[in-house]
């Protein structure tokens, strides 16, 4: 690591705020490299700690006094805090999916911490201390509950919760956080209050391609899509694959199939409205070539802003779900894991956003995010904004995930100007 | 275990050989017990070691000699082997799919030696020896490859072929055998020549419903389906659920779903012929709820006796397969794994099996075999015949796999009938 603090000021000078956003880009994508492809740092696996540890002694040689909350979120903070005022927040995520790629969630830290650098050095007597977070958990790959830290602090996740979710190896969540030297028990104590923050923003890659392919540089998230998420367990019966007849099998994965076919159609229906619909995990047991399959399990996850095609969506799908099992024959166990309104994000900060990309001359738009996002939440709490840079053919969740510098340059200048202009407020 | 070998004659006398067969199968079913349900005994797994062990315990008991040949299979032989003349065999396995029932393989085992028993009673100077064989690695869920032991003393197994297979941990054929304490290396002394025997004979379980619907209770096998195997891999694009619009993704999951839906249907059409169709393994990547899948591997399994019906059926999933992929821009890997014959039975055999169920008034009838069995391959080398034996709604391949009794002793009457027969030739 570069011992950032022993920098010279001329030398700290040279080395931009961008720069040093992609110094931070690298660093934490030294931990939890994929030899099968892209970065696998599921939250609270060794990977992600290690990332984590690099990333706070970079924070900490950076000046920011650290603190790691109850349920693993990291907040970094610098400026005077004397004055009483509240920081102005920036940040995102480093935990990854399997094989996920190198910008989603630490695009937005290492931009969270170039910016706050930027700032001390153009404004050191600014007025709002900053404060860097990093919330834990993010990603839902690995408990299936996305966003642990960001909703732990703004009440969207309770203790029971922390019980209730498991991994695909039986490991609880709250095991896993209390093994990752965390205080679950205690999360009631790490809440964000309305007054504990003047604002948020985050930045992230689209993770679509609208961005890409547009031209568009910037985009103000409007509204963000909260995820629907069903699970789906069908119970066909197991038989000799050559000696069953076709006319008697209760074949699990051919219903499924139809299901995954369903849930496809219906959100090319609704895509129109923006809605999307996927199903991302399917297990067949027993899974052997000479048998045919006996169950199936499914994950189903819809998202949208539109709220009325949500409803309608869902609708679709559950009745097709239960129409292609009750033709089939097969026992449907039917789960509806969550269901989350969209969210719309604070308009002050989005005509901000939007000023401050007109006097730089970026090329930038308003538009909903199909993704969630911490943001999401802690827009429950405190004023919040959202900045989409392009990712190269929208490409995400993916080892090929990629960016261009000088497209996602922008984003981060909107992100600094923005933040100048709240200091001056 | 009884002491069968200690037993006074008059206590052996009341211990029929049908009450043995039904000891051997409780007996082999003390090993591999399910917690999820059924007998899990894989092929050279720990619990086929122990149910062979208690299994060759049993038959030495019961003045078998016995010799594991250098592929696994079992031989007891008993009776007069200074005559010169050769054994007539008869037998099946005793290995598994995961979560399998108690019957399939087990019984033609459990038969086998509760026939040999009750000829040595009935007629101590029975001409022939008789042999008990327990052929190793029936099952293909392991290895992917079925009828290791039968394959490999009839020459359909080579050496090479021991190298080329391995189980999901990655452990190929060769070393798991050579784990097992066998000498796959030296397979070749172990070959079957057609003057090794003078007859096999292979009771089985149906695995079908057609004997136990119909209320026949012995079925004279003609010919048995040979398994044509494929596997499919399927590299699409792995993108974010809620971010990757419908119309930009490549689902190797949908596409997937397409071709398990393709191939049911082509087995629906053909089954008119006999021939059945399955996609038994799926399996996606990465298979996390928020990630549309970029892969997906499917093995298929086609099998019917009626060779026209066979081609027409694998060029139509063939060619299906070619198109979902082509339409939806996904890269495909097709491999044909293997592709057999059908295999008609002896029909002297098959003659003597039904003039002997005649005399015994049984309920009898000819049929095929969709289900792949050792006696496929011994027929290569040797008359053989086959006798199917009704189960309960033609379950197999899973925990419910059931059988009357009285609805498999006629079948059992059929198999010592025609032992005795060919006693007398």
């Amino acid at each position: 690591m570069l011992p950032y603090a022993y920098l010279s000021k001329g030398v700290m000078a040279m080395f931009s705020g961008f720069d040093l956003c992609l110094d931070v880009l690298k660093k934490v994508n030294l931990h939890g490299k994929d030899l099968a492809g892209g970065f696998s740092r599921l939250a609270f696996r060794e990977e992600d700690r290690r990332a984590r540890e690099e990333l706070m002694a970079l924070m900490r040689a950076l000046g920011f006094s650290l603190e790691v909350d109850r349920v693993g979120n990291i907040i970094g903070t610098v400026g005077n805090i004397g004055d009483g005022l509240p920081p102005v927040a920036l940040g995102s995520h480093i935990d990854t999916v399997p094989q996920g790629g190198p910008y989603d969630g630490v695009l937005g830290v290492a931009m969270a911490i170039g910016a706050a650098k930027e700032i001390r050095e153009n404004n050191p007597n600014h007025r709002y201390p900053l404060q860097v977070m990093v919330f834990s958990g993010e990603e839902s790959s690995r408990f299936g509950i996305a966003n642990v830290g960001s909703k732990a602090i703004t009440g969207y996740l309770t203790l029971k919760d922390c019980f209730s979710y498991k991994d695909d190896d039986g490991v609880i969540l709250f095991k896993a956080m209390r093994d990752f030297g965390l205080s679950p028990e205690w999360m009631g104590r790490s809440r964000l209050l309305p007054s504990s923050l003047k604002a948020f923003f985050e930045v992230h890659i689209e993770q679509g391609p609208f961005l890409h392919r547009s031209g568009i540089d910037v985009g103000v998230v409007e509204a963000i899509a909260a995820p629907t998420r069903m699970a789906v367990d069908i119970e066909g019966r197991a038989d000799h694959s050559g000696a069953c007849p076709m006319n008697m099998r209760k074949d699990a994965l051919a219903a499924a199939s139809e299901i995954v076919l369903a849930v496809e159609s219906v959100g090319i229906d609704e895509y129109l409205h923006g809605t999307v619909a996927t199903v991302g995990v399917c297990r067949i047991e027993p899974g052997a070539m000479n048998v045919v399959p006996g169950k199936a399990h499914l994950k189903i996850d819809l998202r949208g802003i539109k709220k009325e095609s949500l409803e309608r969506a869902y609708e679709r799908i559950r009745s097709a779900i239960e129409g292609i099992c009750f033709s089939r024959g097969v026992k449907l166990n039917f789960n509806l894991l969550s269901k989350g309104d969209p969210v719309v994000l604070d308009g002050g900060l989005r005509r901000l956003l939007g000023e401050v990309c007109d006097d730089l001359g970026l090329r930038w738009t308003d538009m909903p995010s199909g993704a969630g996002h911490d943001a999401m939440y802690v827009a429950s709490s405190i004023p919040t904004a959202m900045i989409f840079v392009p990712c190269v053919e929208g490409i995400s969740h993916n080892p090929s995930e990629e960016v261009e510098l000088e497209r996602i340059r922008p984003g981060y200048r909107a992100l600094v100007g923005a933040l100048e202009r709240i200091m001056e407020r």
